[in-house]
């Protein structure tokens, strides 16, 4: 075989490791899955119940065009359908997004730190990326726009609110970074937590502004991780250029069915984000009650401030993992002295609790 | 935006076009849906149990490695797991697959009027395709052995059994392509229809054969299509290569466990196998009463010769269509001659056995 010079060039190791795969290693499940900021609360009882049903109409392709779920994302959004491209979740529209505007050597723009599946794409396309620091803990906007600028970047990605910090910007910030950018340049604005924000973290949707495109995703709040379906949102012309690349039967017919009756339960979100809210408190008082900082989440995570370097809060990660606790980590300094923990159900975040001082007391030793 | 030069050359029109988009364009719900070779028959009870109970379960993304799946896939074909990855389907493998090979001006090697979604993929990859002629109906083995030769091509397509004219050429022939191929070439054979193929055209798998990789999806016999699951078995370091630029957590949850489910139910596949071969008999029965031929198939559908040029077939095409019978046709001459008519149940067969005459009559007026 002879791979391509740039598929030559990438790395052959596999940066994605899942909680299964941690569970084969360790020999037995986690106790709590709290690790991918996932939904423990599932999906709407009418999602479940579409999704149940569209099973046995699974022999069936779905529409390629998503005709029905993108008119009823539009009127929700109050965009025109040609507004929305739908997506095997934003994983796979980034992907998507990146083959579009980046070819070998395109410099890109993002965060040190910031979403790595990003990165991934970027480097599958063979972009270069400049990575801005974060500021305080949250993506800097005026870092992103300056390299933009100095790089003449097709493409910048910025996640508000953040993953993995949970920190956000107010609505106004976003705006202003977007109208400035360089007349060319496309914000790949990753909404994938704006359930969870305060209505002011979230711009108006004008899919008239050529320079942001906004991914959102019914794996968060909605509890559909596993089904694969997400959108974006975005100038027409852009929108129209996936259709040129794109699967355009990769969509599952199922996750489409569960995708349309989430969207129209509304009261099973306002439930959902109720549960979130409590269980970031519920999370920050763990951190607290171990001396412990929790950052401001908008989100359904929080980012724990262990209160050292790197390699003591893997310590303390490492030491949950081996208790049955999964949970995940900021890779980048200073942002890596963090741990992230999902929202779990009460009987997850008791595991947590529980296993907490554990592993702090076994990270603290091994840290001296 | 800046649309990469490989991407703003690529055509703006949608290449796909569901029946969907054909009903609402109608005004009316199709009679009958046989024209994407679709398993009405469905999935496996089985199959639809595991989809059914995943669903709630769908917040929770699938394992990155299909661990369990890949386990499963690896005993039933008697190969190593690492000699299998699960994608999207055939159509999101075959994009991973191009992508691994084909840069801006490489070389590919197809038959004109084989699957046009792997042309599409290699123009979105900006392979340069070079297509040889069917022969007598057929896909031509020695035709792509001598054009892989000529063009250096790195890939070469072949589907066994063909879409679309159900045609297919003995295990024998296949393995000897293979062995004629340049050491560096991949044959990308494509068995989305294998399951319904007589054993003797299926090769035994090698995957120390690094010059093919076998597609194999369980949308077809396991009437899952709308569930988006499929795999490729080939060399493990190719294999391996797809992990560079995958969407690592691209596959439903839903999916994989009905996958799971469906390679398990052996009675429900052989179910499907007696239906389908009854209903190619049927609608080979339905085309001799209009005094058309019916070509032998080894697949899920009948390729319907009708006896004139392509511009008379898509009149009988059309003349289908209006009655409510969602059907499909090859799109390049001289197969284009024919009408491609997908197994249905016999309420689909009645409905198109009625129709058949009446837009072969119009066919026959409208073309003189």
């Amino acid at each position: 075989m002879r791979l391509t010079p740039l598929v030559a060039g990438l790395p052959a190791t596999i940066p994605f490791v899942g909680p299964e795969a941690q569970e084969r290693a360790l020999g037995r499940p986690f106790v709590a899955r709290i690790g991918a900021n996932e939904s423990v609360f599932g999906p709407s009882p009418k999602a479940i119940a579409a999704m149940a049903a569209a099973a046995s109409e699974a022999w069936k392709y779905a529409d390629p065009e998503l005709h029905d779920l993108k008119a009823a994302l539009a009127a929700h959004h109050g965009v025109r359908p040609q507004a929305i491209t739908v997506g095997e979740g934003i994983d796979g529209l980034l992907g998507t997004l990146v083959r579009l505007l980046v070819a070998p050597g395109t410099p890109v723009v993002t965060s040190a730190g910031a979403y790595p599946t990003f990165n991934y794409h970027v480097a599958g396309f063979g972009g270069v990326l400049h990575a801005v620091p974060y500021r305080q803990d949250r993506e800097d906007p005026e870092a992103l726009l300056l390299a933009t600028r100095k790089t003449g970047a097709p493409l910048v990605y910025l996640a508000n609110p953040d993953n993995p910090m949970g920190s956000w910007h107010p609505a106004r910030t976003i705006a202003e970074t977007i109208g400035r950018l360089p007349g060319d340049a496309v914000l790949c604005l990753d909404e994938a937590y704006a359930d969870f924000a305060p209505d002011d973290a979230v711009p108006p949707i004008d899919p008239g502004e050529p320079r942001v495109i906004r991914m959102r995703t019914f794996s968060k709040a909605h509890g559909m991780a596993g089904a694969r379906i997400g959108y974006a949102i975005g100038h027409p012309d852009l929108i129209a250029a996936f259709d040129r690349v794109r699967n355009h039967f990769g969509v599952s017919r199922i996750a489409a069915a569960g995708a349309l009756a989430a969207l129209s339960d509304r009261a099973w979100l306002a439930h959902v984000r109720a549960e979130v809210a409590a269980g970031r408190d519920r999370i920050a008082g763990i951190a607290e009650a171990n001396r412990l900082r929790p950052l401001p989440s908008a989100t359904n995570f929080v980012a724990i401030d262990c209160g050292r370097d790197g390699g003591f809060a893997t310590a303390v990660l490492d030491g949950l993992v081996r208790r049955g606790i999964f949970v995940r980590k900021p890779g980048v300094a200073p942002q890596d002295r963090c741990i992230r923990v999902s929202v779990g159900r009460p009987a997850d975040l008791d595991a947590f609790a529980a296993a907490l001082p554990e592993a702090l007391a076994s990270a603290n030793k091994s840290h001296g």
